[in-house]
């Protein structure tokens, strides 16, 4: 096994996996994220190489560059450790970088993570299904290909989850006019409740509550996280170190 | 804080997070379903206390009961720790638990885990979203309320996420008949992809590769996770301890 696809979890570094903690520990090259915790680096081994390979939002990202280089350095037959935001599989490209590792012949296995999709909303004392409140969770992104708006989500087709159930919605405050008038325009009601979470499970967490008809006037930025249904108006207390809750 | 909800994850007891072995060792209580991999009992301190709350399948669960006890225990002040399969907030009941705390007085903490609904697809190679296939993940339950069949889920209105993106039912081998006369009535085609993982990342875990039309099927017991829609013909390899995949 020379390369490992690790989810490094939500943001607080102390939900990183215990394997995903064994593997970092003995890589000899790291590859990550821009969100990435700075403090999960230190769990590799002092001599090892340390690449960051963040994407900067709005500019394309460089997907088959990061192919290349987890392919150039697999190929090497030294431990490598591609570290993630969230989980690998859960709009995190993981496959893409399966795909490149197994038609380059590089042997690999994927680490899973803590999702944000369900971790953020928790830490905001939101839990993503609720006996008699919601009996199924849809995960999207808000963000498709490389630009921060037209997601190309038939959002309206949407609608129904979010009234029977939650939904939640990565990396989407760049496009929630588009997707709150969407949601809105499949017969979602405007007082349906809706959360955002920024830098959820830190330090840095904050949260507001709002409604789909208030989405477009919530003043967070990246990285955040959306919730829309019943749910979101649920409060189980927060989580995040340091805040007051 | 004295009483901890923690996802112990979807089954491999080293994709619990550096956070839940950390509160496990040094709880005094352990209260723990019957899914968890008996070795996390191991990272409690040897004196501790060790309760098994599992519910039994098709036995009505007592979760009046389970609330109970972990107000009994919290109230003490003793740290105790809740250990559940997967992630307490996605169809584990930890929002009943939180809020039962909550009435009582008792002060707790959420720590989420690497959920089933991810994590067993990817175990089996199938990455639930992936880019060109999959644009979406909603994630269900077959087991709705404490009888094995009659989820009270309208699964036709789910079809159409299927065809789209990426349906993940959890505990649904029981009703299984249901599910797929459900979504193929709401439209979606017989000859959908379909995987069943049993017991997934676990070294029992086995696979089937089937579609809709022939989900009925499909002879795997129960802890079975049902994925629909395209991904689930994706192979990216079993990283399945054991698993030759």
């Amino acid at each position: 096994m020379t390369v490992y696809l690790v989810g490094a979890g939500p943001g607080d570094p102390d939900l990183l996996t215990l394997r995903g903690a064994a593997v970092l520990g003995r890589a000899e090259v790291v590859l990550y994220d821009r969100l990435v915790a700075p403090v999960l680096l230190d769990l590799a081994p002092p001599g090892a190489l340390r690449v960051d390979v963040g994407k900067v939002p709005g500019r394309p990202g460089d997907q088959d560059g990061i192919n290349r280089l987890l392919v150039e350095h697999g190929a090497t037959g030294r431990p490598v450790v591609r570290l993630k935001g969230g989980d690998p599989f859960v709009f995190g490209r993981g496959g893409e970088e399966a795909e490149a590792l197994r038609a380059a012949g590089v042997p690999y296995e994927v680490v899973p993570g803590v999702s944000s999709a369900f971790a953020v909303p928790a830490s905001a004392g939101i839990p993503v299904t609720h006996r008699g409140v919601s009996t199924s969770v849809t995960v999207v992104t808000g963000r498709v290909g490389d630009g921060p708006s037209d997601t190309g989500i038939d959002w309206a087709a949407l609608a129904p989850l979010g009234a029977r159930g939650t939904l939640v919605v990565l990396m989407g405050m760049a496009s929630r006019a588009e997707i709150a008038a969407g949601l809105l325009g499949g017969g979602l009601p405007a007082t349906t409740p809706v959360a955002v979470v920024h830098w959820g499970t830190t330090a840095r967490q904050r949260v507001v509550r709002s409604t789909l008809g208030g989405l477009v006037d919530v003043d967070l930025a990246a990285p955040a996280t959306i919730v829309v249904g019943d749910v979101a108006a649920v409060d189980l207390g927060s989580t995040a170190p340091g805040d007051p809750g």
